[in-house]
């Protein structure tokens, strides 16, 4: 990195503090407020975007560009990208005629806040920004890059990923999903875009179409963990620790993995994929210390 | 062009109907619909891109591109996109939550035909999508083109752009603006969309700064008489000519170019910005006749 994140031994909370305080920063200048009266928009967009989070996605793009040398403004550019999309999807997801939540991270949500009108916009907005965000040349000096990873991310969020994924989960409220409906389910609802966040930095980098693989491998594993232990949390926490109303799936009547495989198996289940996605990263030896961590992190996480 | 689309004295129904063809072509096969669940967003989203329209977008992005030369699979890429973003902005547009419209050119409105949640995510998997159309090699062989296409729509199509337009748009109901604040509204609203869709051709063709002023002058005063024309038609049209209910701006008390102006001053200014539009073309001599008759069939239209 011109300038580095952090030093090798950085310990997950230290790079989490980095990651959120970096990418906040450069949100908060992106969505700078104009004077004019679409001022409440960027309002919105700044309450959802900036909102207390684990910054998980910036994270992983952070950890995956510091394997490669990438430069900090890179890898910073493509993680604010990647938390406008996180943040448009929790907006949108939200609303009265999604999954009508009022609270998020113990906080009203962006509807709740502002309106559905202006939440609905917000959403809009961070999206479209998101993409202006890459096509941007201080995200990388070879447009054949930034339109890459543009061409990835609209991949990754669009109808065959996290907007598919969605769809299928409304329509999962209804009609009963296997195991196998529900595993694809969820890679494209969370999985693609987290993918995304892990190959992140070879795609800045250029790297080995080896060294791409290997992420993507750790990315799969790391992903479907995430939303299995996202089910334990919603069978077993508590509103205040998680931040949201718990217990929402089941009182839905909604198949979980957690509804299948039942808690105890599904404990296993993501511990084993946490150790699985740890293996694919044999391939950079002891570089990827802090992405190995974060498989640990997210398997045990309690929020 | 590789293939011409058109004659030099194509008239400009020909021309509409030709850029209708191939726009919407290349639409359905870009939303081939998927074996999965995902399919149902995938029915929404072909249901409003392919809805009958005016294409004028597409067809204002094939006329700038046929000026330079620019092939016919870039120029049809772009019309794609800039549909895509359109449409998703009348799905989002309609909901009730903002103009709650059950009707679009005489068809029921995206969440009639299915449901809000389905709305909600077709809009969003359109406005994706069209980033990464534009992404795509098939769209030009230079990435920086590329790049610089993304980055330009999503200006015109973001907080600063078509999404602000819009959150003034609803402030405007309960707020009395001025004719400089509606003008500056609708500019974002509407005017930067046509904007993009007439210097399309010249970002494609790498054109010269000249001619990137002369469209993007000419697409300035387009686009406010297409609006002063969108505001007369609804106070002076049928709903069964004009395809959606009319007087909708009057009965909500709201601002307009025609409550301002009046009938008789709305229509002249039009008239004026038409002819004013036509004048930034004389950069392009007799090449441009297409996007002149454009600025006539636009002031002239009822519907």
């Amino acid at each position: 990195m011109s300038e580095r994140l952090w030093q090798d031994d950085v310990s997950i909370e230290e790079a989490t503090a980095v990651a959120t305080r970096l990418t906040d920063a450069l949100i908060e200048r992106l969505l700078a407020v104009p004077p004019g009266l679409e001022a409440r928009v960027y309002d919105a967009m700044r309450y959802s975007a900036l909102a207390p989070g684990k910054r998980l996605r910036p994270l992983l793009v952070l950890a995956s560009s510091t394997l490669f040398g990438v430069s900090r403004r890179s890898a910073l550019q493509v993680a604010a990208a990647i938390e406008m999309v996180h943040a448009y999807s929790l907006i949108h997801d939200d609303l009265p005629a999604m999954d009508n939540s009022d609270l998020r991270r113990g906080r009203p949500t962006c509807h709740k806040q502002f309106d559905e009108a202006t939440a609905i916009l917000a959403g809009d907005g961070l999206l479209t920004m998101a993409s202006g965000v890459l096509a941007d040349p201080d995200t990388h000096g070879d447009a054949a890059v930034r339109a890459e990873l543009i061409g990835t991310l609209a991949a990754a969020a669009g109808p065959a990923g996290m907007v598919g994924g969605q769809m299928i989960d409304l329509i999962a409220e209804t009609t009963k999903l296997d195991i196998g409906a529900i595993t694809r389910l969820q890679r494209m609802k969370t999985g693609e875009i987290i993918a995304f966040a892990c190959v992140a930095g070879a795609l800045l980098a250029r790297a080995s179409e080896p060294a791409y693989r290997a992420l993507h491998a750790y990315a799969h594993d790391l992903g479907l963990a995430f939303q299995i232990v996202d089910d334990l949390l919603d069978a077993e926490g508590s509103e205040a620790t998680v931040g949201k109303p718990v217990g929402q799936d089941q009182a839905a009547g909604k198949a979980t993995f957690v509804s299948i495989l039942g808690l105890e198996r599904a404990r296993e289940q993501a511990t084993l994929l946490g150790e699985q996605a740890k293996r694919h990263l044999d391939f950079f030896d002891d570089k990827a210390e802090l992405l190995r961590e974060m498989a640990d992190f997210i398997v045990a996480r309690r929020s």
